[in-house]
């Protein structure tokens, strides 16, 4: 399999190079001018198997029937598409294998899934979100709302942001019982673990048909592989 | 359904009752000198679904046959049973619904199935262990060997222990990346965890066949359950 | 030194005894009916060199003059005083040593004067405090308010408050600079804590003038003899 | 004042520039190479106040004698010296301000002050150290043996090492005492904090006397200025 990177950075903050958030010490590769060419003429010039997308919500609009048609697949990291592209993006699930999703660490997914786990099995104890970021960030974390979404709780008075210094991001869920607790944490050391996410997507798309697919459901998949093989 | 609660705490640290451990304010219970008739008799006079057994490797002799004969589900806890004993254990899991677990918290029994899903998922990440336990405690505890062995860690360079003070204890399976750390913790804050998980235990296996079950087993049902459902 | 300890559990909530407070197997104590006796009586009964009162605001009325006259030291841990009895604290310590703080662990005022001199040092640092107790807990933990005072942070945006299951108390003070992080983490096992400070207040006391003092203050002197000495 | 960065970078590891390391997103710096010129004719050239030097052990003695005679202070970060240096050092701290500090954080010297008062308040609490590093990392952290002895704890069975993954660098001191543990933690967000930390002392040597200091020295001090304001 020849994985092609393609367009990782376009628009995204320019400190970072596409090696760089892939985590890698360096990628022989090529910048093109996508005003130049359409996306077709790039795909049958460099025929990769996966798109991967950190840039913004157009793109998907410059590449995305291009690459259903080539059959390359689409892994995008995007933060926040609005509904249309969202069924647009479901719509190529049908044609290839797609994978979409905002934060796609495998850490913060898998700690996602292992939550919703708890919570259904446990759904008396009480439950908390702590996220810890930078002075800057301004806004609550988008994973901490994803997470108390996810475990059915209260936006306002069960997720905690604390904002000092340059803390790079940690998420914490607390399952409080009467006689036990258990903390699920994960700690970014940098936004490389984005890159890493996508080459575990990619790793795992490889085996699996046209769909459309989110990293929680890869989680959720692995965590039932599990128990067939225990 | 009555659940009864039987011979609980027979030779278990005399400062607990049944009631404590099961984290009850208080259990109308009847205590039976078992010296002075058998098994069989006991099960007769009191039908109960369940034996809660948190004494020692001894009680299973005492009341296994009995239990198996009557269809009364078996729920140990007991730290340790010689082989031969696991074997008797298996066997009465052909005629009774019985549950062994020497850690039967629903906190250890998750971060164990998680902690082996992470495993899988990430075979690259580095695993160690933390545990830690009051100053008195001398060896490493049982739980974190478990740990260990279930992610084929080793015992001597990547188990750690803490002994100070009077920590109830703390468990804690550190996943290093890359770019991210995840941690899974769990806190004991009292025994009274142990009688919750067997309680838990208990409504679980209501709903499963006659067989031989683990805490650990029921748990990553659990995951799956999540699976199927999502 | 004869160090009795007296009053110790008049008002305080039931399930306690002094001895377990104190986190003593036993204490061979006398209880004394208040009722029956004045305080010079008893004082001079059982000539005691210090009170120890975890009651409620209205004991120093019964027992405080008769103290100071008969230079019997007061060490008070009650939450809660008006204006009014501190002011009168302040006075008996005219006559013999008083010591009052609300939370008399030694942990949390240690957590507290490292915390200010943390913050004097790095005035630019970003401090919140997170706490954590258990679920029926309402109100914010008045040690928590307490540490963001002496530190001038905000109350409601800089203290934040978990609520989750059976958590006896974690306080925790986090400093955010752009490249570190520390964290100051006081986590309490049991109500014993306040006996040990207690105790741990008088040893010190025993060696001071007659004066009025705090935890806080004996804490931050311990703090500079580490100083002279080094 | 004039704080003048110099030779800052000679030998240190090469992904780092003077400025990046100082946590200064730019120094306009000036390269200066030491074969061509003595020290002495770059002090006369660059009047600045303070060398610092994150270097090797051989840079003292190019500069050293020459910052004394110009009463240019000192601070040093070198990692290790031997005997023969650090007399030198001293030496030279008759003449200039001289601070040297392998570690020379704000954190990692708040946190070692902190804990060696909290160990001589409380004797009998049991330590131990927990350290963390990126999984490359072989030998146990300096910083952390650095601890447990101004601790007097055993380096083989109180400090405990744990590698994984990609972390920065975590340091942890638990005290454990019957009813309540107490934790200070430093987390590492990058080197960074080795410039900021060398800023701060020269901020605070700016006031001193002549002499020989280390960090942990100043950050006593600020404690127990804390103890003379209260």
């Amino acid at each position: 399999m020849t994985t092609g990177v393609f367009r990782a950075m376009a628009g995204i903050q320019r400190e970072f190079t596409a090696g760089e958030l892939l985590g890698m010490d360096s990628v022989q590769g090529t910048l093109l001018a996508t005003a130049e060419q359409d996306a077709d003429a790039i795909f049958r010039q460099y025929p990769v198997d996966f798109v991967v997308d950190f840039s913004s919500e157009n793109s998907i609009a410059y590449y995305g029937r291009a690459a259903a048609r080539a059959r390359v697949g689409i892994v995008s990291a995007v933060s926040h598409y609005p509904e249309s592209h969202l069924l647009f993006l479901r719509k190529l699930g049908e044609s290839t294998r797609v994978l979409y999703s905002p934060n796609i660490t495998l850490g913060i997914n898998f700690l996602m899934v292992a939550a919703q786990a708890l919570r259904r099995m446990a759904p008396h104890a009480d439950v908390e979100v702590v996220e810890e970021h930078f002075r800057d960030k301004r806004e609550v974390s988008g994973t901490a709302m994803r997470i108390a979404e996810s475990l059915h709780l209260d936006p306002v008075t069960q997720v905690n942001s604390i904002r000092v210094g340059g803390i790079v991001g940690k998420h914490q869920v607390i399952f409080g019982f009467p006689f036990q607790t258990i903390r699920l944490v994960h700690e970014s050391i940098s936004r490389n673990a984005f890159g890493q996410g996508a080459l575990y997507a990619i790793e795992r798309l490889v085996g699996l048909n046209t769909g459309y697919y989110t990293m929680e459901q890869l989680i959720r998949e692995e965590f039932s592989l599990g128990h067939a093989a225990a």
